[in-house]
């Protein structure tokens, strides 16, 4: 076999950059799980209708068939391309044996065949977080999911230095209800029209309203109006109220969208704003919706979006509303690996090397690193009795930072500092223990 | 949509039985890690020349393809159906990065066509622990593998009543030392006889030995002596030797195992056998062979294989000799997570649910819980401000042991007793902070 090239699209970490993931990983899941999240994995693979969106299947799946499975009656299946079409179905399947609200995320793969680019890859890590209710799901959830990911997102800013990020959230009540009130009927034509502010321009934008839609000037005015506020705090409330539109939909809307603007800017003071031009795509989400920046990394699109789907699985009888965001973990973390921004002390998890005088004693070492590891001191022993200035390179090449010599020493390969130690009670210096994480 | 069923061969978890898992494989890459394995994660595609094996596609394997990939030139892809292969390739890969001998671990799913049984699966987790040297690799490797999986089996034992195990243990070496010390040139042909033994008997093995391979009655009789051989320690040697049987290759294997299974037997006392009928099928294995039974579910077959191979991988210049084992976790978990006998104490990672008086005060309960989790307490908010015997039977269905009330008391709803508490001191016994994992 000649060596292997990576395949466009498919990222892999060597093991200092995963060690990076595993810790960012685990921040995320704790912080979900402080809150009261519980984990869930689904199956990779759906039945193709199950992964059809309005009878239509995404073009970017990726179809999945046993190599010998002609004349089989196997249902055709797909690899899922988020989480949240499995979620739904794993909800609709299982709601007997669930509580409701079920609080749950999910951290796993997803593949979607699109062509790779920087923060697009064909194969991608989520971490989904929601709120599912059975027939109703109160309006609170709306606030409390967007601070648990806030919470989350700002660890990995705290604890490791990800850059940190900016949410802006919106409500799709209130753009319908003011849409309404201004007399519009088809205001889904509109919000589609008005999505297009930031690559098109207000001017095209008010062309498209007043030429397809028929729009006066003042009406398309409004709505653009409308699309240009934006605000840290509740202030967006009264700036819409000074555009003279009435609605009971539009209340409800500005009173969802000050709920968790006041509450977010509270606990994650300049992480979050209302910008009432998001739209976050048409399909299902009907009431908040989220979107989120990397500071420095705009370009990168949206790196936590979400939304409320009024019904987000439905059985016939019962409907299931939820409310939830993803987090977009590969688009987050490979650009920032890939530039070295974000690094581990070192490539392996060991703290201490333990040195062999010679291949008969070799039994002697492992019975110090026994003693290292029962109080959870991360210890290997030397593959080979080479001469010591070889072995102690071995560690410094993997970044460990300590080792220990049958002698009764203990060496710290960074300082050169030698002391005598006892396996039963040396502890490492509590920065030393497991690898650090940090931005360069 | 109406009810989906589950897809037969892809096991998915209750919130509960997933607890179950997080906890077992934390103990699992725990235990490895403090051994000094770090993890890597490799893409779930492999281009399908890869998932080839000496020219012939495993007939398996899940073909992978983008819906609308006609026309364009993508590599046939698969899945791959264990962690091996794409290892391999990612040690090719990346062998200028990696510090040698590399030792890593692996967490994955993997998947494979097969039909569904018990202990089979199509969708199945796989942690795989090995070590790979470049050009050469020490024996003491295969000691060191055996024991840190024997470690780690046994924590799930003692931590969560997992079963004990019985690794199985042999050697190629010795097998084809022994053949060849009998005048026997195709040692492969007796050892695939050989293998059958379990399955057909002593009788059926020898008439295929002295029929299809022509052996004498005497040759035949010592193939089938060596294969009866199993011990605890390393007495399995003398048992050996007293066959009479000499030959340079005999002796480097029984020496091989016996070192494996003298440290075994000293770290893990009844835990590890030398039996010496096990082959492991026939393809890459080149030393030593592990083979591993769930006590009382001996019918699932090895939840943990392995072994030495010689050639993990090679580019033409270099070889890259490794050995390793396998857990099949998926395997191990679903039997035991089906009948019930594995369980956490709860479905949900929340410790205490803080009651809500009104939703007008909320913000109150909100700024309770925040205090609580701030100190590493799992903590939600009741979704409704219910009467208190509803938000307790809210708790109650998901196992949450305490509920928090705005008026600074908080009650163990198992035992009914309620006291003053301050949501800045306030500690739940250690045994009820996070949900506990236990046989039943």
């Amino acid at each position: 076999m000649s060596r292997p090239k990576p395949l466009s699209g498919f990222p892999e970490f060597l093991p200092a950059q995963r060690i990076v993931e595993q810790r960012v990983l685990a921040a995320l899941a704790g912080t979900f799980e402080l809150h009261g999240f519980g984990s869930i994995e689904t199956r990779a693979l759906e039945p193709m209708a199950q992964l059809a969106r309005k009878g239509e299947i995404d073009k970017e799946v990726y179809v999945v068939r046993r190599l010998h499975a002609e004349g089989t009656s196997d249902a055709e299946l797909g690899l899922h391309f988020d989480l949240t079409v499995p979620f739904a179905r794993y909800v609709l399947e299982n709601s007997g044996h669930l509580n409701f609200p079920f609080r749950r995320y999910q951290i796993q793969k997803a593949w979607r065949g699109e062509r790779p680019q920087e923060g697009r890859y064909r194969e991608f890590l989520q971490a989904d977080l929601d709120v599912v209710g059975q027939s109703a799901l109160a309006a609170h959830h709306d606030v409390e999911v967007a601070l648990v990911v806030l919470e989350a997102l700002e660890r990995l800013h705290t604890d490791f230095g990800v850059p940190p990020v900016l949410m802006r959230v919106n409500n799709r009540r209130l753009a319908e209800g003011f849409y309404r009130g201004l007399g519009i009927d088809d205001h889904l034509a509109v919000l589609q029209r008005v999505d297009k502010l930031d690559k098109i321009g207000p001017d095209a934008v008010r062309a498209l309203l007043t030429g397809e839609l028929g729009l006066s000037i003042e009406v398309a005015a409004q709505c653009l109006e409308l699309a240009t506020i934006s605000a840290p705090d509740d202030s967006f409330v009264e700036r819409v109220r000074a555009l003279g539109v009435r609605n009971d939909l539009l209340d409800e809307g500005l009173e969802q969208l000050a709920a968790v603007v006041r509450a977010g800017a509270a606990a994650a003071p300049g992480r979050i704003v209302a910008d009432l031009k998001i739209a976050r795509g048409l399909d299902y989400y009907t009431g908040t919706v989220y979107e989120t920046e990397l500071s420095g990394y705009e370009h990168l699109g949206s790196v936590c979006s979400g939304g409320r789907y009024d019904s987000l699985a439905s059985d016939g009888r019962t409907t299931y509303p939820g409310v939830g965001l993803s987090i977009g973990v590969t688009r987050i973390l490979v650009p920032l690996l890939g530039k070295g921004l974000l690094t581990a002390s070192r490539s392996v998890p060991t703290c201490v090397l333990v040195a062999v005088d010679s291949e008969e004693t070799r039994g002697e070492a492992d019975a110090i690193a026994a003693r290292l590891r029962a109080r959870g001191i991360a210890t290997e022993v030397a593959p080979k009795a080479d001469r010591f200035g070889k072995q102690i390179r071995y560690a410094d090449r993997r970044g460990i930072p300590f080792v220990w010599f049958a002698s009764g020493e203990v060496k710290d390969i960074r300082s050169g500092e030698q002391v005598a130690a006892d396996p039963d009670a040396w502890e490492p210096p509590a920065d030393d223990l497991a690898p650090k994480v940090s931005a360069r």
